[in-house]
């Protein structure tokens, strides 16, 4: 079941400059992080129970720069927090969902995603992800 | 301030079709409308704290017929609750965003809603909403 939105992804091609609106509007960055392994800067903004997430590209061949290079600045993905990805891709497959991974895989903080495909989500970068277990 | 996001509206071609992906991950929608004004027909699902808006239009002439024939399907807009649309509004005049709604205008269930322009949000249309005042 999807629990909350966990985060919105908004591909921009300047953090510092997108980071101003949301000072504006009384919010201010809580994290700042560099992943290397997507070429990204990213800043996260809480907002309620949820976060946004800005997505700088820091290479040309970075996913992002492809994503705003073909339709522009916008919404990446959307993720949302659920108790168990693996259900839920079993779920979806069986009805018939098209996937980009058919297993969960490790994402940032100890946490399981998986990301379904547009065509299947009415054209919305959906990610599922659960939190890490504690032991 | 921002408080939480109250909801993301996203434009469907179907809302029927569209809500089978939400009924395999566990969710249903609580509400259905058609906004004459709009022609569209909506759904909605909650999520947490927030809400999904599907929007299908009524009608060609619909301003979310005229979104997907340009973008496909996909999230047309993210809504953000705050205390006081008119101070928000006030302030990001004041540092030159582009607005489309000078004044806060009413909005379903008696809400204050205002629209931002996508060139000052990095693309994404952005509702900024506040609750009817209680007397």
């Amino acid at each position: 079941m999807l629990k909350k939105i966990d985060h919105i992804g908004i591909a921009v091609k300047n953090i510092d400059e997108a980071l101003s609106l949301y000072k504006t509007l009384g919010i201010t960055p809580y994290h700042f992080e560099e992943v290397e392994s997507q070429k990204v800067k990213t800043a996260f903004i809480k907002v309620g129970e949820s976060n946004i997430e800005l997505l700088e590209p820091t290479s040309p061949d970075s996913p992002i720069a492809k994503f705003i290079e073909k339709k522009g600045e916008g919404i990446h993905h959307i993720a949302y927090l659920v108790d168990d990805v693996k259900s839920c891709l079993e779920n979806l497959k069986e009805k018939g969902f098209k996937l980009i991974d058919e297993e969960p895989k490790a994402g940032a903080h100890g946490k399981l995603i998986a990301f379904v495909h547009p065509k299947s989500t009415n054209g919305v970068l959906m990610e599922l992800c659960e939190h890490a277990k504690k032991h």
